[in-house]
């Protein structure tokens, strides 16, 4: 009832075009997720939002350790709520009957954590008394998964945890308490990180910006829209140095027929290629 | 998967000492519910915080209408997001597939609610295109219920649902447009409304203070206790009038034992007249 | 230069489908503007934003005196910023040139008004030595205009200036320190108040609500829609307390076409008696 | 340590023109502290800020209770920090060893207080844990001082103590928490209490505008500067009606010499009766 | 009537001692622009501020993209409001009917930007929908100016501007939604950002400590004063070196009179040098 | 009475372990000052807080120059209020009566700074006119004290404070503004910063994270802990690198008998050496 059924979280997710994970969560390809890291959110607000009207799937406003680390993976999400003793001892309960750790309700989720995940928390903005990471946490959070981590709320070891650098948090402060007085309601299921709408499986892209959540129906257009850009923007730069074309042919909205006839040439030659 | 499943509801809520309702919230009696509306927030905080360490179930901060009527009633719960078209499209095929209207997720929930129901919404503060009620559904909340209704986000129509006087409405603030871009995620499932978790069933107390949102099992101690400051109240008040004891025997934190005795006494003769 | 000249009010305002005031605003018929106070600001917004698509003209969270007395009228728009020297000196100069009081530029505006006007004022929040009006210009105002006033910046003699009981004023806060430190750069042109664009000769709507700046080209359609409503509520319980209709048949969407036909002829017979 | 010694009391308000209680507070009399109950806060910023260049002494935006009721007299200051538990240690042992209740910090100042006192408390804001009094130091505060209180942080009881009908309260919100984790660090010294610098012994004049702290030797020039403008208004309307003078003559900034001689025996003659 | 006419300009900006550009703004020397780069924001408000009591031409609290790269240069201001349909038809209107771009109103502006300007752009704080510039307005706004931009609004393509390592941007924020909803209200007029007031043709100095908008008759005071300061630093520590002088002649507020003799001396022969 | 006297600065800090300062401030060992540099945040609270309850000793969300350089010292506390001229005019007499400058009260404590003081001011979050240092008196502090600075309160020269890179400044903002309009009102007084409790002689660890305020009698504890952590740290690498024991001997909660004797034999070993 905390860890949502995977059959709950596939029914969440009917559009998704990919394998699941056995949890139910939309398994985007690590290929995919691969090429992610070199889109920015810009491109993929572009489809999402002015294509498909998603408006809801940025967040901003971030204090972001490391930021020059792209965070792609695939979205891991769970809510907490402040802490109300009866519901704590029926979640509790409910671990402990699945043979969770009496550690911490936040390790409940870390332990699940795979390669590629990313976990995307909801602690509403908490951060005394809401670190959801330290120093020991970050460590497994980074060996579990070869990723970074979300976290509306805190982290405290910062000093020691900035020490990870290929490791990207995304936090909203930081505090030398421990995370104490929440309970965990639920875990893959929808949840609301500032102004995004976010669901398991949910294609995760992060950048100096911020952070976009991709539905994965959407991945591989934002994906491929984002490298047909950058693909034109080769192509053109070697053609005007061959001294093929004119900057005036080259620097406008749509290329002359002949022109996109030989960049698709040249685009089906590169890709024997690569 | 939407409207909370009544095994769920139950096993979120075991400790409920009364019968169930047939969505499986408790069904904190009429009776109590109704002894309810004199007690005061800070006698209700006294049981649940002092006495069982529940330190996250006041909300103050209210745009409230109507602050003289108190609000009591069975909480129905509800959270929003910000709409995603994938799960909405979702949340839109179960809900018609369950013969709900299509005139609103909103409306969902209005009809189900029943007499003595209070329905608490979480709309993460909307107010611009977050307003829950206007006019007519504030209309059609009230005969339904007889109560109130709490919403974090907003209201529409002010001028008229002001005008329904026995209506108490708790909500963040007012704006003409109607709701607009969000999507239900769940009914009767655990909310967060500012600092307090809410659980379906929960006892609400709204004053002119704010709202206590109560947990079934703490329901009969919050009002009886309430009611014996009461009573104590108008048994001393009488003994001095009577001129039976002095005000320093009265007005002090015990009782001698002979006047506890008396107390008890008369508090058993009261009980045959009540 | 900072009286809008009323050629160019004009052609801010070419939708106008009224006749000018002197000073080029659209000047809004009386007849117009009293019926226009039993209007509420979500039939403005339903005609405005829903059916026009002007979703930037409604303005709420006000420090509102007088809160039950509808304000109606034509909008006087003026914009101040923060006082710089050598922009105050060519704004003095300009107004003592055009014969305008040295007595405090905010009087500059309030000379000028007329019976209907209000005056909608940009101090850019600013609340301590940014009370636009005390006791005696808000005297004044109300004699000038016989309407109220709109202060995106404070007030002061809050108490006094409340006693005057058919004045509405809506502001942001109070101060006892007189208004200082600012320049008036505009009278007339375009302005921003909150999230609300204003042009002069708006139509004022204040309620309780919030306040509503119709363009005037919307005015008409915004007060006969709301008597419309207002008609067929009245129209509907005559019937339904004449008993020749059901609730079901009033209490619905659209009226069947005889009684759309009963309506529109007790309409017609009505409107000779109005 | 904790209550300021009056010596030092005295040494930190020089220029107090009146004479001193016991604990070293300026003591303004009781009949300048009547007849400000009249001033405005506006007529008293004109003298201090204006006349003196006390720009810090007023203070708005309070959750007010008994708005209607004017609140004056004797400021007695006190500060609290976030508690420390060395400190605390400290203070308690000075508290008890001084004779004082083990009952909480905050009685301690309260059972000092004397008709006429007005308790002004630094609490930081603090609401929740922040609650200064309830309903049983309210009616304490209210019995002994016959006037009201001033708490830059929450009060508990909400509904209670707003039944103290001529109890005017000024604080920051409502919670139904105790008073917790705050240590009292000082008793009539200087304190913030917003942008406003408040001193032992300051004249406090609370109205619907929010609170103005009159240094001592101010005060006696607020109270006659209001009353001769209100004087100077009954003489005027008086003139007027008898038809002595015309609206022109009186109307305006200066009166001329004969008029000026007319008001100061009219003066004199009332000041018999007075 | 949107971008503001030559002779307007000029007379907003009656003591402006330089030359003028086309548009009527001051034309402040290239010289002088250079040789403000050195110059600190605190040297800059002791003259204007402390000198000339103009109290609102700093403002800080930006997100400040290259703030190692001194920003310089002439002010074009702007202003939009949330858009508005009658007044956006009239703007365009006229855009089109000047020959301007139908590509978005923010291109009309800097469709008009020179060399050494600066645009300083009133986007009243909007950063979702409102980012003024993304990756090939920064680009084209570079290639004009050769400065950098001043945003009271948000940036999109964060990553990619931030890659224009000699283009300083001052703005609120960034997210990677296109400029939507918003109206051009004018060009050139006087605007106010944050807490500074701007007029066209300001001298613009940014440093890692905010912004300075210098009116151009202070401009030459501000610059030849800062120089006055590092020159006698530099002659203070060559003669100190020298053993000409102790540090008990030099560090302190004023020299002796055969210093400053010897100081304006050598001032004079390095002159020729520089 | 402004600079608190060394009798109540003792009494204020009855648990100091260590030896006095001539102001009566405990004197923490400058070899403990020297190893708290190694010493997390983190590890601090854990002793501070987790075991000694003391919950307001951290404060974060600075403005922070030089984050990378540790900030330790001896806590000397200060306090400001918002001007009054009665105040004013005492504190000054008394300020110069004991022969202070008379160039400015800030001055006054950073006069009487010695090597190894931080200054930590409560300037209540006031960034214009509430610049506590410049360029010349950031110079003056750090030759006074080699340590760095904590204002709640702004700095001005911020590109040159910046330059003096060994010196650490924790703020909450920067204006080009000079400090004005503040009266101090105590020296080594207890003071809150934020949500911190800080009295004089508190040992101040600052990091990126933020701030703690250290009470004397628990520095040694904060400081061995922190160094048992580390050596455990050390000894337990090394044992691994050497093969003498497994991963799973060494990475749980605690060791087996055999090898704790192990690590505190070399303990005692390593303890000659160092």
């Amino acid at each position: 009832m905390i860890f949502n059924d995977p059959a709950r979280v596939a029914a969440l997710t009917p559009q998704n075009p990919f394998d699941r994970l056995d949890d139910g969560r939309p398994k985007a390809p690590d290929d995919l997720l691969e090429r992610l890291k070199l889109v920015t959110n810009d491109e993929a607000w572009a489809i999402i939002e002015k294509g498909h009207n998603y408006q809801f799937q940025f967040e901003g406003d971030w204090l972001h350790l490391h930021r020059d680390v792209p965070l792609v993976g695939r979205a891991v999400t769970c809510a907490f709520v402040p802490i109300r003793p009866d519901l704590h001892e029926v979640v509790q309960g409910i671990g402990l009957g699945e043979g969770r750790s009496d550690g911490g309700q936040n390790t409940w989720v870390i332990d699940t954590l795979e390669r590629g995940d990313v976990l995307v928390v909801d602690l509403f903005g908490k951060i005394r008394d809401g670190t959801f990471i330290g120093d020991n946490l970050a460590t497994a959070t980074r060996a579990r998964t070869g990723a970074g981590i979300i976290i509306d709320g805190g982290i405290r070891d910062f000093d020691r945890v900035e020490e990870l650098l290929d490791f990207p948090v995304y936090c909203r402060g930081t505090h030398p308490s421990a995370i104490y007085d929440v309970t965990l309601v639920g875990v893959n299921i929808p949840i609301r990180i500032g102004n995004a709408t976010v669901l398991p499986g949910d294609a995760v892209l992060g950048t100096r910006e911020g952070i976009t959540f991709i539905p994965p129906h959407l991945l591989e257009e934002v994906v491929t829209s984002s490298e047909e850009t950058r693909q034109r923007d080769v192509f053109g730069k070697m053609r005007l140095a061959e001294g093929t074309y004119t900057t005036g042919q080259i620097d406008r909205g749509g290329w002359a027929e002949e022109i996109e006839a030989d960049y698709r040439a040249w685009l089906t030659s590169e890709k024997g290629t690569n």
